[in-house]
């Protein structure tokens, strides 16, 4: 790959750039990932590649529902592995009965032990959703897209989809259950439909959501009812367009 | 590649993906040009799909500068050449005395072939920039990034560089060029360095920039002169951030 200099401004988007990359000519994603990666970049770039007040509200919060669930289900696509299977694994492990589940839009089969591998590399145990495994599909969606688990998504009360594509979003939601998604753009189907939507970086989110899950575990159940009842996601999300229309308002780069 | 219905409420940016994904198979392009398009399709997307009143403004003074100048030279990279290569041809052939000039970030011999292919087959003669071309080097930069033709690039007056990277773009206009480019991201060091600076969507643009040509043509040294004189193009991308952000703020589709 490319030689970064770590002095360079935007060297860990160049990092995660590179390891998309290789993730690509290594056959674990497909091609328009890398063109997601890059949708990912510009908007992150426009956040400030920082964690934002509201995300950090909605960490929170997602981190409450993940612990008040029965089934909570982390959705695991190529992005998400490629980027943070370390996390998502580490988070998995740390919520009671959390099962990691792997649903690819463009699913191969190639592909989807690729991502299973690379999963397991990171520790995990018991995946879902691999090749050989038994699916039920899911009401409004048609395809791989359609692909659920029975003892996963499928029967999960809370999903964290990060990177999630519109419809399937908008069918978890339709299913009644409490869908969390962490995506950068705040103007994406998948960030309107969902229930808790984290517009933040993956790689930075994750980290955040492993910390928060530490502090809320002391937490009673009321005081965890309390931080979800609370949250309004359309109010939570208004607050990042108004973060980043003032960003472009009063751009000091310029 | 994937089939996309013309219902599609973004049929035409998902034609674009397709045809980027499809170019990088072919080798035309370096696994990072995929995801710079994916920038460039989230700025797009917050630019609302459309060639707002500051570009149009843009398209005008660029035309203008470029029937103005001495040695006209359109600088063309992989994504250019995959987007657009017919505009660029027929925008080249309206110019006096235009020159088209491959130059690749990420050059290799089998790409800067691969673009010459792409571009010749658009209709394009004397293209500058081949493998076996003499260069010279541009002050200020490092590799393949700092080749220019003696009789493109190095001795242009105006150039024409879409999709350019910013330490180009700088070095460019510190050599007392006029650099005129198309970059979606009106916070991007090449939006900010250049002189005149087009926020839009490259397939959009051009064909604008043909129609300008046509009309232009008709204008007087003096009136061009006039145009361009009276352009400032600080005061323009803040009319681009001014959108940008009132898109945010009054989001309708929140």
């Amino acid at each position: 790959m490319h030689d970064i200099s770590p002095t360079h401004p935007r060297y860990h988007s160049l990092i995660l750039r590179d390891k998309m990359a290789k993730a690509y000519q290594e056959g674990i994603l497909a091609d328009t990932a890398l063109i997601a990666h890059g949708r990912g970049e510009a908007f992150d770039y426009i956040l400030g590649e920082k964690t934002n007040p509201p995300a950090k509200k909605a960490i929170i919060v997602a981190i409450a529902s993940l612990l008040l669930a029965e089934n909570p289900v982390l959705s695991v696509n190529g992005n998400t592995a490629v980027l943070a299977a370390e996390d998502i694994v580490n988070l998995a492990k740390l919520i009671p009965g959390a099962r990691v589940e792997i649903n690819l839009f463009y699913r191969t089969p190639q592909r989807v032990l690729k991502v299973q591998e690379v999963l397991e590399n990171a520790g995990a145990t018991g995946v879902l959703g691999k090749e050989s495994d038994h699916y039920l599909p899911l009401e409004g969606l048609e395809g791989p897209r359609s692909r659920a688990h029975p003892e996963g998504v499928h029967q999960a009360d809370v999903v964290l989809v990060p990177l999630e594509d519109g419809d399937r979003a908008e069918a978890l939601v339709a299913l009644g259950k409490k869908v969390i998604t962490i995506d950068l753009n705040p103007l994406s189907r998948t960030a309107k439909k969902s229930s808790i939507t984290i517009v933040d970086n993956l790689v930075r989110a994750l980290p955040l959501m492993i910390t928060e899950m530490k502090n809320l575990k002391r937490c009673s159940r009321g005081e965890l009812e309390k931080i979800v009842n609370e949250f309004d996601n359309d109010y939570n999300l208004s607050k990042t367009l108004d973060i980043i229309s003032q960003h472009f308002k009063r751009d000091e780069r310029l």
